[in-house]
């Protein structure tokens, strides 16, 4: 039976991204953020939108830089842990044992034990509301060479990420069996 | 080894999006679309980015309004089908055998045989490059009540939802095991 709902903001799967930022003294922060996705292929950019309470959003505000981390399901509970306590009360980098190296190409840091990051240089920053959405052009990616396809790509069953279940379920899970391939299998269809 | 990489727009896991529209004419389209993410809480807000060469884009452009409707896993080939072909050409719903039914909210249509759809009014849409990016604000939600949890949101778990593992793999996935409960299992990072 379909049932005509409130507006909720479920979306799955959701991801679990890892935004790292630099204060404007240089000390870094991460934080764990589910709003965001691919904005653009050229220019290639992603968006991650933060509430103005976090330390991460006046980080990005002023040093006009992230990365976004993307964690491997090992990594459950330091990825839970940044979304918990505030980068204002905590070094959560060294309380997590993880480690920060600053990007080559923008002012903020990647975690070094995560598979990839991607570098992005703010160019957009739109208020919507309790949320700001923060684009960012990726100006470069570094990443684990294990996790590569021959293509030089982070392939998913190697990253091995963790997934976000929103508010239905409030709990992580991690990939599953491979389906089929993409814009491929649906030809199936088309032949009919 | 960490590898120094030129920018990708890789962000594991990406979801399956599919946008339904109408054209001025009132002909119901879907298309498959990765580049997307919650934008806000309050006023719940998702994003989705398209490509001006899509009719979607045209149609969005037109009626202000889309739906996202999240497919279950058993219609990888249906959603798949949706992201191969033009709805210039196509008529996606009957080719498909999926049925259009209009949100009662906005002018778009929801695909009836999926588990749920969210139904958005187009607030924003900003011009990036080769996609623009189209911001809805979720106005309700049209869900089955089979895949809704005790609280009225959908559950993943019951949703089953795919995962694009995007151009790494370029395949899908299904969801795999539960790992931990959010902004729960990291406290005990917290505790040590």
């Amino acid at each position: 039976m379909k049932l005509t709902l409130p507006a909720q903001t479920i979306l799955l799967p959701s991801p679990v991204l890892i935004i790292g930022t630099y204060s404007p003294d240089g000390k870094p922060n991460i934080m764990n953020a589910a709003w965001g996705g691919i904005a653009s292929s050229k220019p290639p950019c992603i968006s991650v939108s933060l509430r103005e309470a976090t330390l991460s959003y006046h980080n990005i505000k002023q040093t006009e830089a992230f990365t976004v981390n993307i964690p491997s399901e090992k990594f459950l509970k330091e990825a839970d842990y940044v979304g918990i306590v505030s980068g204002r009360e905590h070094d959560k980098f060294s309380e997590t044992g993880l480690t920060a190296e600053k990007s080559k190409l923008v002012n903020a840091p990647i975690v070094k034990e995560f598979p990839y990051a991607l570098e992005c240089k703010l160019i957009e920053q739109i208020d919507l509301g309790l949320h700001t959405m923060f684009i960012g052009e990726i100006l470069g990616m570094v990443a684990d060479s294990e996790v590569l396809n021959t293509k030089q790509i982070p392939d998913i069953e190697k990253v091995r990420p963790m997934i976000f279940g929103s508010f239905g379920s409030m709990a992580y899970y991690n990939i599953g069996e491979k389906l089929g391939d993409a814009f491929s299998i649906g030809k199936e269809i088309q032949q009919v």
